[in-house]
């Protein structure tokens, strides 16, 4: 935090008066850039991840080229579960994949609990960088996945279409399942607690495949142990924000477990989505990332769409609905950037 | 139609009294049955489906198995576009997969229209044996894909996490894009009045993956083509279901969309939904598949919070929120059976 007037990311995630619309996109800064292709190192992208020059590099990579308002940090969510030795790799072109996946109690003998500055240095030295580099008007965004999203990457053992070991692991087990979570939200806690001591600005969860879950089943199996993150950032006094794809029915929910600002994926529409959510937190998004690949002018239309349905109430973060998608022409991207400050009205001169 | 009372399930889709809650299953013939194993020839799921015999078989063995109270015709929803001459074969836990998809206005030159008798005579001859064979108290459920859904097959080449290519078509090039969806609503009219005049007492459009579109893409690219379709079946006397899954934010769209039924997922509970689609529409749903894998005594449990959610007013028919998954033990699906037509209030005894 600096003594300069606070960065409208920042003031936005506050619901406090901006002098812009802030935008940054999920995913800025990998597959789509080519200066990104030119600075990674081969094999998987945890080999990249690991090497904190690296790392800096490629966060920077978007600030640079698009003048986002935010950067977030280069790295993975799974990334502390795997530096606690679980056996997780990223296999390109497919995600994350588990080598022994979590079937029964007994397989939670072998989780265990996060040195930060042990396991995951190279995450704390490439905030340092960050942090050094970045201008003061450009917060960094550190992150963790929610314990929900995490376990079903260990319990399903790689990307799922219907979560079905999953769920019927916190049907069937609720106490192993709990005891998952549980660990999982530790695990957030001390991640992003050393990652705020490194000089992060603000702490995005991902609860990305939360959406696969009914409401009562969310509230009952995914809820507490996300709150117990967020809890733990809000007593840091760093704004949180907390994302999911397909998440209309559980935006309700989702504010209620504390996160200053409720991401928002493309399908609702940010006034319905502002209604759910209450009037105390921010809401973050939500352009459909496959929507970047018209012409400009019907990209344009879409985006006035976002602003429009964003209102003029304090509390708007510009984004994609869901990351940016590998094949996107960055130039697109760019002229985005420039339509929401020239447009964005939120708490704009308010 | 007979003269015998109305069966439980035509009344729930007109909103009229019931003497119990009617229940089918989204792919309740198929994959999660050993004797469906035993029927099917070998090789594509086309190889079975084009023989009226088998097909036929393969319907009834559900209704056998589980006392459901409606049959939905064994068939898929690309057997029109595929009988057309168009390359699509269904590919093993794949599923559809197209030889050359189309990426522009030349490739809809390959498209032609639809002899029901000629094309698809074996569909025909299977709903003949199946109006021989069934009982007067189960009706037998038609269906089509709907062109938002068929189209996604046709331009992606197949299954698809992000609809890239379909929905760049759709912005980038409207004026393809309607002729493309015009001539899919076509191919599915002339697909369901055969089978209506063939014998079939209700037709479910199948829009599965329309919950990946914004309500205002949807409302201009998906819902008018669906409509010509939805008013076909509705101006043949037939009543008719839409059904999508993720389309919590398009409920009342698609309600707008003129189906007598709505079928919605395990992610918007049904008094939640039912407020969405009106007073004047039933809604179809919504137990969470992968639910159906814990102990009885949990998906009993879920399935009591289903019946709960759906209420005393009329016009509910049960059924799970998207297809059997193939993993999925009969036998739960039987007694989730008798639970519903023993708990079930929607209507019963108004």
């Amino acid at each position: 935090m600096s003594d300069s007037p606070t960065a409208p990311f920042l003031a936005a995630c506050r619901r406090q008066p901006v002098d812009h619309t802030p935008v940054w996109f999920m995913r800025q800064a990998g597959r789509a850039l080519p200066e990104y292709w030119a600075t990674r190192a081969p094999g998987s992208i945890l080999d990249t991840i690991i090497q904190p020059d690296l790392a800096a590099e490629i966060t920077l990579q978007p600030i640079r080229r698009y003048g986002v308002d935010a950067a977030i940090l280069f790295s993975d969510i799974v990334v502390p579960i795997w530096a606690t030795g679980f056996g997780v790799d990223i296999v390109p072109g497919r995600g994350p994949v588990v080598e022994e996946p979590v079937r029964s109690a007994a397989d939670l003998d072998r989780l265990r609990s996060l040195d930060p500055e042990g396991d995951t240095g190279f995450v704390l030295e490439t905030v340092r960088i960050l942090k050094r580099e970045l201008p003061a008007s450009v917060p960094l965004i550190g992150f963790a996945g929610a314990p929900f999203t995490v376990s079903s990457y260990l319990v399903e053992g790689g990307p799922s279409r219907d979560f079905l070991k999953v769920k019927t692991l916190m049907h069937t087990d609720p106490a192993t399942w709990e005891r998952l979570v549980e660990h999982l939200a530790q695990l957030a806690i001390d991640s992003v607690t050393s990652q705020i001591a490194a000089g992060v600005d603000a702490v995005q969860l991902f609860d990305s495949w939360a959406g696969a879950l009914s409401p009562a089943d969310y509230e009952r199996f995914a809820l507490p142990a996300t709150k117990r993150v967020l809890d733990a950032v809000s007593a840091l006094g760093v704004p949180s924000i907390l994302f999911g794809v397909g998440t209309g029915e559980l935006l309700g929910l989702m504010s209620s477990a504390g996160p200053d600002v409720v991401g928002v994926d493309w399908r609702v529409p940010l006034d319905v989505a502002r209604a759910r959510v209450g009037g105390n937190r921010a809401v973050q998004g939500n352009l459909d990332p496959a929507a970047c690949f018209a012409p400009f002018d019907v990209v344009a239309e879409q985006t006035r769409a976002v602003l429009e349905c964003a209102g003029t109430e304090p509390g708007h973060i510009f984004n994609l609905g869901h990351g940016v998608l590998p094949e996107t022409d960055p130039g697109i991207l760019g002229a985005v950037v420039e339509l929401v400050h020239a447009e964005g009205r939120a708490g704009v001169g308010a």
